[in-house]
Formats: structure tokens, C-alpha cells, sequence
């Protein structure tokens, strides 16, 4: 047996490129962490005689999913302020909370909980906005998933840095201890338009162009958002960003819930990628990304789960599932967002976005062996008439049985694999108890 | 050792009534399926010493979920037509197949496996509209769920009755099987203002009224289906209904997406209950019903999943979530529909429109005892800084390690107990191939 081969076949495999397809009883075929082959079982098992066979009978295998925009740790905080808009949420208790606790270990004890809850929902590589990155960073690479950790910054102090020059300096050398990091990048994270300054601006889409990183942005999150930009500068954000050279395609702009149709033909003529995060923006009452239009625009849409306390999980099928149903409601189509682009934006729209397109995002020869199968034997996806409406419409994070990186399990028969699941249940338990008692 | 008193204690029991209430370490006591006693746990343990004590140390206790709305069976049809809207899914592909397929076989098959999945996500109380009632009626008994059956009623011939007499008759047949039922009762069900006459609208009230039961029925679910009314009939559906005197507390009027501010004011006025169904009406882009204004002007509002083939899960966990996320868009405020208002529309307000307020819906003493327990102590849902919150907002599915229906264990330890989900799963596959090679 040549184990250093794998062959993992699947009732249906589900590679996203080519768009909307679905593969009857195929197999991935991997050598060292890289997918070598993509063909029908019978002739993946004659091919590669002596391959270890993996058979996944009654699921279907999907690229790994890809988070566009989260604040990992801030799963600590999930719950602590529900049923609240934006500005009060983030005013009245994220800013004061996290400007009493957020710590390196903090910053550890919440990256463990959301990762080891992204992986178990099927998320092979996030894109992470915070503070203390170098902590995230060291996490990720750890728990064996895909991180790009933004270099934050902001115009105000926090735990983390105490003016624009300091949010710079610390960013880079998080960048550079991040280069010895197989799984982790970076991106320059400008906060928002509202909270940095032109003169950081120019900073930071230097450094990107140097380094050649994305930029990772809060843009147009609300309606507010832009009316008191109105108010401040005379122009909207975008076109702010736009005076400021960084509309181009290294910008993630994410939310973008306020657009007219002339920043839509401007957004698509410029290349920007766009995060687009459901949840965050209907449970906090932003508004919604006209994504439909964005995409007919022929912009780059990817999706995210922002963080999970404004959401309240990470988790992508859900995520996908709600992009799909309320994109239909906001573009008044039934028509629009079939289930197969949803997948295309959690898949390899994500990795466009970061500009890894050629290493994951979908199941093509070549590219990593980041996976996920899903056991659609199920009380909720039978009888399965397409498979990609049932894993985006009706299947939970319940039915994921394995997921891969690089073509290692890190979930494997549904747990995950050398992580101590009640340790950081017990952690996160622990500042629950902190934050209650003393805020 | 007295047997046939349980102790079922929890970390937290969300008992609905009173409203928005959380009790740590509290335990429910049940005798004889019925609720006779609520307090803490240490006080249980003492004055209940010969009890069988059943302890859930990391759970949330809750009432059964009341699904105020479905089609049980049709998830037999789940993702046969999707990213459709509702005219051109019911006339191209749904109709068409019902003629063909529907019998008692393909009820029985489609209602077991609806109720598995039911019963696995929590639901312990459903309201369907379906052919076939007598099938789906003897499948929820002998499963041990609660169902209300409705007595169809539509101007057109379907598998099941050839005319309005007929389906009149063969409801009352069933209403006089179903009095052998314990958990079954019956609803009077017409299907919509634009398939009923006149005529079958006064005998559906007139029967209603005798037999003292709900009248259950589609109203308002598009802007297509009032401007066509106004085109055929001079009046909106509802103004229709009013004058036929169907606007009253037996009323559960179902989706209610079109509504004008004196529509709002009439069905608060008249008493009538109003079934939301948030991800059908998403799904099919038909619109959203305006929650927080029904629930502010004082109307009695429920939740439902409508049918896996327009949702596409039986999913109340996610239709509450759903329910929070898109109320506050609708109302463009983040503070509408708090998580706890959501579990009341779920509960308490599915069992008031179902006029069995007195026996479910809520943790009281005297109360059945239909109840849920769900594991908080995952990767999802920790820290808990309110129970109720990530009930809502964070949990899923596979949280549910408990679900009690008159103090039996239906669900225990994860699993459905007394049925053979791999037979279900096996009918549901051949019913899907069957669906796709001849359709």
C-alpha cells in the first residue's frame, strides 16, 4: 500500500469549479496534502491500486469553507448583548468590555473556542480582524486551519496599541513572526472608514501595495454609517476610499449594506471584493447587501460570519443558507442566489478575495486538499434530489463527519481531532463567569 | 423508590410563563405525564425523596415547540424545486407531482419521516394541512406527537376529494376517526382566500363553529394573491374573510405578509392568530409578515416552518432564529422580536391560537409535560451569559438530548426512541428515486 496516497470518494462530490456541478460517485485522490486527481471511484481504485481508500457512502464532499470576515475571539462574547443596534451595541458594551478584558489570554481562550467551533461547522481557512493577532495567529496555526489575521488599526487607543503608529508598528511585526507560519497570513485591517483617519489610509494601502496583502474593511455597515460621513467629509465612504486610491482589487469592503446603483457599477469597474455577512447585518438591523446586484455587476462576492457576538455562531452552512434567503427578499426574486452561488461565494469567491484562488476555494487538481464531507443520510436532507440545494437549504453543521486541511483530519467521525473540546469549553466557561460577575 | 413521580432538573428552566424568566437549578416534577411541581432542585429532592431523578447538569429546560404550520408529508418533495417563486413552484412542479404521487403510502412514508425530524429538533406539537389527514393522524399517534389534522377544503379536485362536498365529508370522517386518538385533534382547513369559494367558506365557518375547533388557512401570503383578489373580487382577502365572518378567535390566519396599518389594527380587533412562517415566505420572496407591529397592536402570533419543500427543514430552532433575525429588518430595529418573544411565539402562542393554552405551550404546574431539554455546554453556545439568548440565536438541532411528550422520552440521550430512522431514511431515498426517474 503506497499510504503516502489517499483516495477519499463520495456518494457525490461537489467541486464548485466547474460552477454547479455535482460528480456521482467520484474520489479525490491526495498525495502530500495536494488533490492529484479528481475522477470516478471504480477508476480512481484502478488507477491507484495501492492507495489508502477513504469511502464516504451517503455523503458529499465540498471544498473547505471559507469565513470572510470574523473576529474569532470575540466568541467570548457571545450573548452578552443581544436584541441592540450597532452603535449602542458596540458603545454601550463591546468597546467597554473589551477595553477591561481583552489580553493575550483572552485573545487565546477565544480563538481555541471559535476555531474548534469553525472547523466542527466545516470552515478551513478564516479572515480575522482583531486584536492581538500574533496570539490568533499562533492558534490557528496550532489547530491546524487556515488563518489571514488583519493588522488592525484605528485611530483611537485600545489594549493592543495606543495611536495610529502604534497599531502600524505592532501589525508589522506581527507580519513578519506570521512568515514562519505555514497556514497564516496577514491582511493591513483599516478599522473603518469612521474610525481611521485619510492620513492612515494612505498608510495602510501602502504597506498592502508593498507587502502585497488585502485590505480588510468595515464599509457602509449602516445607513448611519454614511450619513454622518455625509455630515463629516461632504461624500459617502466609498467615495472617500475611492479619492484615497483604495477602491482596487486588494480591497475586502465588508457589510456593504448602503449602495446606490452608481457605487455598484463603481465596485465592479474597480474590482473590489465584497464580504457580505447576513446575519451580523439583519440581527443588528443594517440593512442588506444588494447581492444580486453586485454579482450581475460582475463584482467578487464572498461571505462571513462577522463575529459571533453579533451573529451569534460561525457557522458557514448556516450562513450560506441565510445569504440565500434573504438575498431573494432584498433583490424581491425568488430567482436570486440559487443555492450553488452561495457555495460559490463560502468557496472560491472567499479565496479570490484573499488571492490564494490557485491553492483552495475549490477541488481541482493542484490545489490543496482542504475538504468537508457530509453525511446527507439524514432526518433533515432525505430525499436528496440535488445535493447542493440539500447542503445549503436543510443540512446542519451536525452532518459534517470530516474535514480536511491540506489533506490531514482535523475533524474526523465528527470530533475533532487532538483538541481538548471540554478544555476550552471549560475556559470559555471560565470567562463567562469573569465577564458576568464584574462587568 | 416511587416510580411514577419523575424529577427532571436542569441547569436552567425556561418555564415561557411568566414571560422572559430564567430559573437556575430548578427541577420539574411530573406524575402521571402531567406537570405537579416547579422549584428548585435541592427543594425537590427533598420533598419529592422516593422520585426517580433524571438530572440535564449543562441544559436548558424549555416547553415542547409548536409547529403552528406545516405540510408534514410534502417532505417527501424537499429540494425537488427550488430558488423558484410561489405561483411557478406550486403550478410547474409541486401540483403537478402531488397529482401524480400522493396516496396513503406516500403519507405515511413523507409524515414519519417529517415527524422523526420534528421530533429530533424539539417540536412536540405540529399543525398540518395536507391530504390523506386519516394517514397522517394514525403516523403522529403512533409516533407519539401531538398533531392537529386539518379538514382540507379547496374548489379544485385533488387526490384526495373531487369537490367541495367531498372534502367536507371526508374531513368529517376523519374528524370522527381522529376521537379515538388521544394526541390528535382535528382544525378546519381551507386552504386560501384564492382556491375556497363563498360558499365552502361559510360551511367550513359553520362547522368550525359546531365543532368548536381552529379554522386554519393560507391569507395574505403575496402581494400577487390580494391584487388579484382586488381584480376578481373589488376587496382584499382579508375585508373577504371579514365579511364572511371568518375573522375571529378560531382564525389561525397563516403568513399574513401583506398587511396595511388598519389590517393590523382589524386583526388585533377580531382576535384572529397569525402563523408566521419566516424562511417560506423568505424563500419564495414572498414577503415578510410585520411581527413586531401585529405583536405591538396586541395580536396573538405564532411560529411555523411551513413544508421542508418551501423552508427546507422542520427546523422551530432555526424558524425562531430566522423569526429574530428578520423581524428586525422588517421593522428596521435591532430591538424588535427579542430572543425571548421569539420562544413565546414558539410555545406559549402556538398553543393559544391552537386553543390548548390550558394544557402546553409553557412549564406550569398542571400542564402536560411536553419538554425539551438542549445541552448548552458546546461549541456553539458557550459562554452563556443568558440561556435564552443562545437557545435562540446559537443553538442547533444537535443540542437536543431530551424531548418529553406527556413525560414520556421520545428523544433520550440523542435518539429517537421505539423508531427505525434507517427504515424512514431508506422509505424517504426510494421515494426520491422513485420522484426523480419518473418525474
Amino acid at each position: 500500500m503506497n499510504a503516502s496516497i489517499k483516495i477519499i470518494s463520495a456518494r457525490w462530490v461537489v467541486p464548485v469549479v466547474p460552477r454547479n456541478t455535482v460528480l456521482e460517485n467520484h474520489a479525490v485522490v491526495v498525495e502530500n496534502g495536494i488533490i492529484i486527481d479528481l475522477l470516478d471511484t471504480q477508476s480512481a481504485l484502478e488507477k491507484y491500486q495501492s492507495a489508502e481508500h477513504i469511502n464516504r457512502e451517503s455523503h458529499a464532499l465540498i471544498p473547505g469553507l471559507i469565513n470572510a470576515h470574523t473576529h474569532a475571539a470575540m466568541s467570548l462574547f457571545r450573548g452578552i448583548a443581544d436584541d441592540v443596534p450597532l452603535m449602542e451595541w458596540l458603545e454601550g458594551h463591546i468597546w467597554p468590555a473589551e477595553a477591561k478584558w481583552v489580553n493575550p489570554d483572552f485573545m487565546r481562550d477565544g480563538a481555541q473556542l471559535a476555531i474548534a467551533e469553525m472547523l466542527m461547522s466545516g470552515t478551513t481557512c478564516f479572515n480575522d480582524m482583531y486584536f492581538h493577532s500574533d496570539t490568533v495567529a499562533r492558534v490557528a496555526q496550532d489547530m491546524g486551519i487556515r488563518a489571514f489575521v488583519g493588522m488592525i488599526v484605528l485611530d483611537f487607543p485600545s489594549t493592543w496599541a495606543a495611536n495610529a503608529d502604534e497599531y502600524f508598528d505592532k501589525g508589522m511585526r506581527v507580519h513578519d513572526e506570521v512568515r514562519a507560519l505555514s497556514r497564516v497570513n496577514t491582511t493591513m485591517a483599516p478599522h473603518a472608514p469612521y474610525t481611521v483617519s485619510d492620513a492612515s489610509l494612505a498608510t495602510a494601502r501602502t504597506y498592502a501595495d508593498e507587502l502585497q496583502i488585502p485590505i480588510h474593511m468595515h464599509v457602509h455597515e449602516t445607513a448611519d454609517e454614511v450619513t454622518s460621513a455625509l455630515e463629516t467629509n461632504g461624500v459617502r465612504p466609498l467615495a472617500r476610499l475611492h479619492q484615497l486610491g483604495l477602491l482596487n482589487p486588494r480591497m475586502m469592503a465588508v457589510h456593504m449594506t448602503q449602495l446606490t446603483d452608481d457605487e455598484i457599477t463603481l465596485s465592479a469597474e474597480q474590482g473590489i471584493h465584497v464580504v457580505h455577512c447576513p446575519e451580523s447585518n439583519l440581527k443588528l438591523a443594517s440593512g442588506q447587501c444588494p447581492v444580486a446586484d453586485l454579482l450581475r455587476a460582475g463584482t467578487n462576492v464572498c461571505l462571513g460570519t462577522d463575529s459571533a457576538s453579533s451573529n451569534n455562531d460561525l457557522d458557514m452552512l448556516g450562513e450560506m443558507r441565510t445569504a440565500c434567503l434573504i438575498a431573494k427578499t432584498t433583490a424581491n426574486d425568488a430567482r436570486a442566489l440559487p443555492a450553488w452561488q452561495a457555495l460559490e461565494m463560502a468557496t472560491i469567491n472567499g479565496a479570490t478575495a484573499l488571492n490564494v484562488q490557485n491553492e483552495i476555494g475549490s477541488l481541482e487538481i493542484g490545489k490543496s486538499a482542504d475538504m468537508v464531507a457530509l453525511d446527507l443520510n439524514h432526518l433533515s436532507t432525505q430525499p436528496v434530489y440535488n445535493p447542493i440545494s440539500q447542503i445549503v437549504y436543510s443540512a446542519s453543521r451536525e452532518q459534517i463527519s470530516d474535514v480536511w486541511i491540506e489533506g490531514k483530519a482535523r475533524v474526523s467521525n465528527k470530533q475533532l481531532q487532538n483538541v481538548d473540546v471540554q478544555q476550552i469549553l471549560s475556559n470559555a466557561a471560565l470567562w463567562g463567569e469573569r465577564l458576568s460577575n464584574h462587568d
